[in-house]
């Protein structure tokens, strides 16, 4: 893992494909540009090309007749943090709402980690993730909520994926209940000010009980003025302003739409702010799923991401969040997996992933399964045979 | 696999575990019997020991703090089959409802394959359940729904697992369309004589579609005067004469019950029937989940079993079916492992298995996570870092 790779002119082909999913439709069949019966050469971590079976490379992978696709692409998670929250969901399940209060227990356990730790925990979980597929993946702090571990948070994330995230609006800390608007000055003055040079994109928590619309307006406008890409937590655990601001304020992506009326499905259409849902999410804390198909038949673009935390979705597994979009939130299995690979790296702002065609990264997960329907028709099961290319590298 | 092992004195010890589910009350905390900071020892595949840390044995794991619990036993499985049913899956996915009626499309498959390949087939999924965890498994035969090809089939499952299952009753094959009575006879008469020494069980599906309660009493009828066991299919696509007929025929176990009247879970709470839910099936065929609660709390006896078959339920993880029984179920967690282990044994009337207590068979699942809590915490992703012990072995 890493964020740059050496030229070695070392090449690789997977061979004996029998169902490619390259995500560009002037490949193959469909939206996800099908190939049957492909090959993939791969030099340098790019793809140079598609089809060409037999190729002669350094190294060959035989894909044995399996479906091959591109390495999913993660575009919302939490995973720089210590300590789990078992007892919470466990609680939860048995009845127990979720308000998102229990980030401060994370809180508490991540400021009293050492930075040893949790790289070494962050380590863990990134393989996790990697063996189940994911080859790009954003990380957010907000765990920290103090300049020093927002700082730490990122700058040990950032050694590991291009594309971190500042969420320094995530909760209020703590040391400044009844004081927002005090916090939120810092999270915009000192703490932005040392967490930009570690950061990519900056994201705040849109939501009653996190903050309101003008404090995450406040953030955004700040973040965009420290040169950072914007995204928003919106429309969780109710309907709100969040999907609106978004849109307005440009944002790459606003996530969880879980709640949304007329005009924000409207407002999302118009606009290239991507529609991220996160049905793990609602899996864990027993929500309502989004209306996908709302969103989808109005024309936005949609991507699906796990938002692997420790409070409200303690998964890594892009397989289970696909079954839970096609069981209860009645996508097709092909919007499915465009919206883990196409969609999430259109929520990062992202063209070299997500696809496997001519340019593009050689990141590619190989199935235990003949085609990509089994992602949903086999729910549970560990699908992912061998994912191909390191996680995190590339990227702006 | 194989269903005896020979003795050879052989010794293993399982240490360091954080937390071992023995399922016997008597030997640990709550109705899972939990022991924390305990060791198992094993010899010839049966425990001798609990919580006798730091035991000499002839193999040691070191399970590293992580929770340990019996090995899963899959009480309801269809393994024995040729193709899959990817398309309809997707189809239904889109819209179309499921009656039952593709069984006839794996039954053609499994009709013209081979039974080398069945067996092939057979061990690929066994193998991929063992790393699921399941070291018990029941399988039912039922895509053959001819004299010869459900005997094959019987063979092919007999080899593997004891927890062999007759169900010529399955579904009317094309061949004898229109006359059910006439299939019936032949079930209960030279298919079921051929097929009984293959076999422990005899079930049979009672529901709209399939089989009506006379018809499902006379196999019942039948396979007990040849020595069988009693299990049934019934109450999955609505309510329906299956858990009375179950009751009353003191079938070991009726399963899917996921429409109850009062009386169905009065009869179920008064007899020693197992209510065996499949959750995994009402995800993939988009069904309301069963009411577990009621049934739970009414008293009586609840297994959780994958139904793993290329129809309705195409996961072999048990993993998944606990996740799904404690979000959409409402079973606490403790309750939806207690279904797996203990109630899935009571499902197939072994006192054996799905335990880890002195005398029981030395089954075992190191998970990836320190608590059972994690297997519904943590959604999708595969927490088993080992299965102790063969899938098959052992048993009546």
């Amino acid at each position: 893992m890493g964020t740059t790779t050496e030229p070695t002119g070392r090449s690789l082909v997977i061979d004996d494909i029998g169902s490619l999913i390259t995500s560009d439709p002037e490949l193959g069949r469909g939206p996800l540009g099908i190939v049957e019966h492909a090959s993939v050469v791969i030099v340098d971590d790019v793809v140079v090309a598609v089809g060409a079976a037999g190729a002669i490379a350094d190294e060959r992978i035989d894909a044995g007749g399996a479906c091959v696709l591109p390495g999913f692409v993660d575009s919302h998670t939490h995973l720089v943090f210590a300590g789990d929250r078992a007892a919470e969901f466990t609680a939860r399940m048995a009845g127990e709402p979720y308000d998102g209060g229990g980030i401060r227990v994370t809180t508490d356990a991540t400021r009293a980690a050492s930075t040893a730790e949790l790289d070494r925990l962050l380590r863990l979980r990134l393989a996790e993730a990697h063996r189940a597929g994911t080859t790009t993946i954003e990380i957010k702090s907000g765990y920290g909520l103090n300049v020093a571990d927002e700082v730490r948070s990122l700058e040990i994330a950032r050694a590991h994926t291009s594309e971190s995230t500042f969420l320094g609006a995530h909760l209020l800390p703590a040391e400044f209940e009844g004081r927002a608007d005090d916090y939120v000055e810092v999270v915009c003055d000192e703490m932005l000010r040392r967490a930009a040079p570690h950061a990519r994109w900056v994201d705040a928590f849109c939501e009653t009980g996190a903050f309101d619309a003008d404090q995450c307006r406040a953030v955004l406008d700040a973040g965009r003025a420290a040169g950072l890409g914007l995204r928003l937590h919106g429309n969780q655990l109710g309907h709100g302003p969040g999907v609106q601001l978004a849109v307005e304020c440009g944002c790459a992506s606003v996530d969880h739409c879980t709640y949304l009326s007329d005009d924000d499905v409207e407002a999302l259409a118009a606009s290239s702010t991507v529609a991220t849902f996160l049905p793990a999410t609602d899996f864990s804390t027993r929500q309502p799923y989004p209306d996908a198909r709302r969103v989808l038949d109005a024309g936005a673009t949609v991507a699906i991401a796990s938002n692997c935390n420790p409070g409200s979705s303690y998964t890594t597994s892009m397989s289970f969040c696909i079954a839970l979009a096609v069981r209860d939130m009645h996508m097709t299995i092909d919007e499915a997996v465009a919206a883990v690979t196409t969609g999430g790296a259109a929520a990062l702002q992202r063209s070299d992933v997500g696809r496997l065609s001519p340019g593009s990264a050689g990141h590619a997960v190989i199935l235990d399964a003949p085609s990509h329907h089994h992602l949903a028709y086999r729910p549970g099961v560990p699908l992912i045979r061998r994912t191909v290319g390191p996680l995190g590298a590339g990227g702006p």
